[in-house]
């Protein structure tokens, strides 16, 4: 008779932090594991990962240690994320008390493939009312980078200028959004 | 005749590639500044930023870095934010391809204040979709860590025994949908 | 030999309109599953259905309009969502144009289980930016109703003085951001 | 000297539940009200409303209760929101128990303008958290109504060939998945 296949479980925590309660729901998970037949749990640390950008690749490799990284969500058979809440999100990048954000307006712009990068917006969005950020409604502007005509050259600048006059809208109503807060203090 | 006063805006791209689109947004605004009466730009450039975590206070301040950033940001009076797309949200760190996550099981657990966790679960999931990580629904596992009674030890230890059995509960959900979405291949 | 089962499709179109393309996309979708081997989609029509609420229960039972519905789900084996996007979600009720909410300040108050209702304000402040509404940040408001001390008596009366004082401050903070966005104009 | 404007507010409830908590919200936010100078609240109900949708409009009117609505929003200040969660999200439409949607695979098709519907779509993905959907991740399907070459006709019904073609494919990926998930039972 064959056995049950042993699930592969690879655990991940998002935060840095030593004493994070979170690190602690994965070791107590890797310890309730042991009273699980057929379920093994591996905590992979993301610690010494660098900040991922596909500029890290040099002939087809990342470096060692995102090479074994990958070579260990790829053996895997499941996952199980210990994700810490940072500022309404999943990233600690704004994270540091006292708030230095606070009751001034925003505006976000993206570019990208398919919605232009308009997904991330409404995650920024999510995060400013953490950080009581007041951000422009309008005029949204996200640009699909590959469709034509070109938006951008090779080094990454516009160059559509239909696409600058969008963008300057923008500004215009940060501009004026800024002025109307400061005036109605 | 007072002048109107100058907005000074912080423009900050979530993005660390050299040839970045997004980063080509932001000198583009910048440029198109200059016909904008009132209104200056900065690009305060995060790529020396560490990943932020609470850790890197001491004697109550951050490294020096991180001190000119937020010295920055509090004394601009708005933001504009580049915000590339990754992975349906707003950071790059699952962010390389090829995809080695894809048509895996996974479940999130969190530990936190407010929700426990949970904004960054429903952020998370988003980033799922992308990855094609087929998320368990149910038990869904969030603990607020402040409420009593005490839930971790001061090392983040886990050590409250009801929240144990709702933590091996996931577990025993993740492993069974592992075996029922192998099984079923 | 056992023949494979067929795969029973319940297709549902969130859009009442005659002439939708989402209604376009399920009609295409059945006639495309006529040479989809093992695959039969039923189109249900939600426009009969009242709008749901328990108080539809009497003796157990909702009316014979939801029952229906219910039996043609439960009896089904997947679902195909024709998902139109209202005021950047998934609810048409606010939507009419021209727009009548523009550039008006909001805040948000939610009662219920689990987050006390706090998914249900990020959704509603993402149909924000498509109404160009200004919601304030803080404080937010979100009231477990089922925790000790009650909250409500069984009219839904909020009877919980601490409670009553955050309502006020949310109150307090709304008419402030109204007058400074007026003042600012 | 000139009193300061008095700031109306428009309150609306997202329940239709007599006893609702979130009414009760409402209602102890009018009362409270009455001790903040400036400050006045009217609830405005929304149960009398239909279902909105453009095809409402005759001769460039609505019907008359939706007109009134209109009007009360176009002469207010501001807004406060009580908004209740239905299945971690704001439309009850779903909600309704016991779950008859459990544990069973789906998938997500829209169109529309800018992003094809798309942001409904994630928010009918944290819907179906709740629900226990099983959503498949790919393809992912949204077309954009508007942009060339046309996709529909006037009638709503799809006519793009290569449009027909991708949204085969999702039926063919709802139903592989739905087999794998029973077959792994």
């Amino acid at each position: 008779m064959a056995a049950k296949p042993i699930i592969k479980v690879v655990a991940i925590c998002g935060s840095l932090r030593k004493a994070s309660t979170n690190h602690g729901l994965l070791r107590s998970a890797i310890e309730l594991s042991e009273s699980i037949e057929g379920m093994s749990i591996e905590h992979v640390d993301i610690s010494p990962l660098p900040m991922l950008n596909t500029d890290l690749e040099v002939d087809g490799k990342y470096p060692p240690v995102v090479e074994d990284f990958r070579r260990k969500i790829l053996e895997s058979d499941c996952f199980l994320f210990a994700s810490p809440e940072y500022n309404y999100s999943i990233t600690g990048n704004f994270d540091l008390p006292p708030n230095v954000w606070a009751n001034k307006p925003a505006a976000i712009v993206s570019a990208g493939g398919g919605f232009g990068g308009g997904r991330s917006q409404y995650h920024l969005r999510q995060i400013g009312v953490f950080l009581d950020l007041h951000f422009i409604n309008k005029p949204e502007f996200v640009v699909n980078a590959f469709q034509p005509p070109p938006k951008f050259n090779n080094d990454g600048d516009l160059i559509d200028p239909a696409t600058k006059v969008r963008l300057k809208d923008v500004l215009l109503s940060l501009k004026a959004f800024a002025l109307r807060l400061q005036q109605g203090n």
